[in-house]
């Protein structure tokens, strides 16, 4: 039986566009029950300016006051040198890494070319050598909103430099949902060929309502390991009123009723998902949090039984 | 490239649970505009009693006021021989029946056991003989809400009793979205091993998210027909909030992003889709009228132009 591995980004990808600011305290108690859940990693929040992301102005109290689970990584999201080093003050387990393979993208969304973020995060990747394993997201590798299409051997042409940096992972990013199953399978057979060695993360959303189908084709050619937002949060300020990230706990529960080995309690995890409304104070797409699992079962209306027995 | 084909449902299975009753107007005003749109059939609406589904009250002026594009067939849901003698002086172009492979949610939705079902559709199968086909939709077949799982053998041996009475088509109906792909592809197989000179169709709800991913499933599998809602309207009782069948616009749009051909034409289906949350009063599941064609770009932010040449 497969395992996959989850990683969980609600408290920083999930949180980051939310317009009101989630408190300190239910941001620690949400990173507690997770971490009760089965996941690998999750990402507890990042280390950037309180000016950029207000939302995460607390990632030091947040980092210091979280209680480790053995077993679970917490890492954190780094823009530059400074954040790094405020991330392993913090003890993070892991830095994670970001920039786009468009070069549209990477100007709207970092403020600078490509190259200059590229310069900048391997300052990062030299800082952590020998201190903390490093992973990269690369975003929009299957579409940008603005350029379009991003050729597969772009993405892989920034993959590869991260790779012979040293990193230990890579995170190929569906960053506005745009990706197809059929797509999602020749990248996922290009990156297992050429970074076999390396933890190969697909990230989804489920923008166009294809987030569950990419991840089975990701599945279906050897990825195993996956970001999720509890309840779909997150999501694109280029598509309104569509949803965001896959919901960790849809995939999850697809994936185990599969029979893959998730090794997630989906129980605990929908206890979670359940409350997540009252912390962002808005209704959020997961569907299984509020359709319940498949064999979840319901009674029969009273009429059955006294069918049954106007038919014996 | 292999043609998929699209049954629309949405004016018949999308309006049965709908509160407000849709004008019959409106009702044929969309019916006319989804005949443009490509589909290879439509199910306009069900000859039951106008006490049982009020919605439907209008069926017989429904079919007789739309208008009837070459190439796209009319089909209607009958319940039994005084329904589909309705249907066939309203010149349908099918026959759709319905019947559940579970026996409670047969109990509970037809309110009588399953063999009498079956007795009363083969005498409406026989009435239609050399007249117009049928076709089946069986119920609960990747599970029941309210037994749980439906052996795969007895949704087998209901096809297979229909498909000895003669029926053109089989619909395999995941009534309350509790199919996995897994499942969906074993089922896939075995239909198409038992019954591959039938029109087999697959009708999914995305009641847990998993929806795209059960047409990806089928379609590796070799499925070709499936039914879709508009805006995925349409749903379950017994997952309030939960969304319902799965949007054919979604399905058509990751279908042709993977290069199928679906007949259909996206643009002017999405015009339609985008008028339907004023047609219900309410907004809809359906993710692409939302977020747009995954083809759709953006302009870039003003900064973009400003860093570009700061950067230069």
């Amino acid at each position: 039986m497969t395992r996959i591995h989850f990683n969980e980004v609600v408290t920083r990808d999930g949180f980051q566009i939310e317009p009101g600011f989630v408190p300190t305290d239910a941001k620690v108690a949400l990173v507690d029950e997770l971490s009760e859940c089965g996941y690998a990693k999750i990402e507890v929040t990042s280390f950037t300016s309180a000016k950029a992301i207000p939302m995460l102005r607390d990632a030091e109290e947040v980092m210091g006051r979280i209680r480790r689970v053995p077993g679970v990584e917490y890492t954190v999201l780094v823009p530059n040198v400074r954040g790094a080093e405020r991330a392993l003050e913090s003890r993070a387990d892991e830095l994670n890494l970001v920039m786009s393979t468009s070069e549209t993208h990477n100007l709207a969304n970092l403020r600078m070319p490509r190259e200059k973020s590229f310069a900048g995060l391997k300052d990062v990747i030299v800082l952590a050598a020998g201190q903390v394993p490093v992973n990269v997201s690369l975003s929009t590798c299957f579409g940008c909103p603005m350029e379009g299409e991003v050729p597969q051997d772009e993405v892989l042409r920034w993959a590869d430099r991260f790779a012979r940096l040293g990193v230990r992972g890579l995170t190929i990013c569906d960053t506005t949902g745009m990706a197809h199953p059929a797509q999602v399978a020749r990248m996922a057979q290009a990156l297992r060929e050429r970074f076999g060695a390396l933890q190969l993360t697909l990230h989804f959303h489920n923008t166009r309502g294809m987030g569950l189908a990419n991840v089975l084709a990701a599945v279906q050619a050897g990825i195993v390991r996956f970001d999720g937002s509890l309840g779909g949060l997150g999501g694109c300020p280029y598509a309104p009123g569509a949803s965001g990230n896959i919901s960790s706990e849809d995939a999850v529960h697809m994936l185990q009723a599969m029979g893959y080995d998730t090794g997630m309690d989906l129980e605990r995890l929908l206890a979670v998902a359940r409350r997540l409304p009252q912390i962002v104070g808005h209704d959020v797409p997961g569907q299984v949090a509020k359709a319940g699992r498949s064999t979840d079962l319901h009674p029969a209306p009273g009429s059955v039984a006294e069918l049954r027995r106007a038919f014996m």
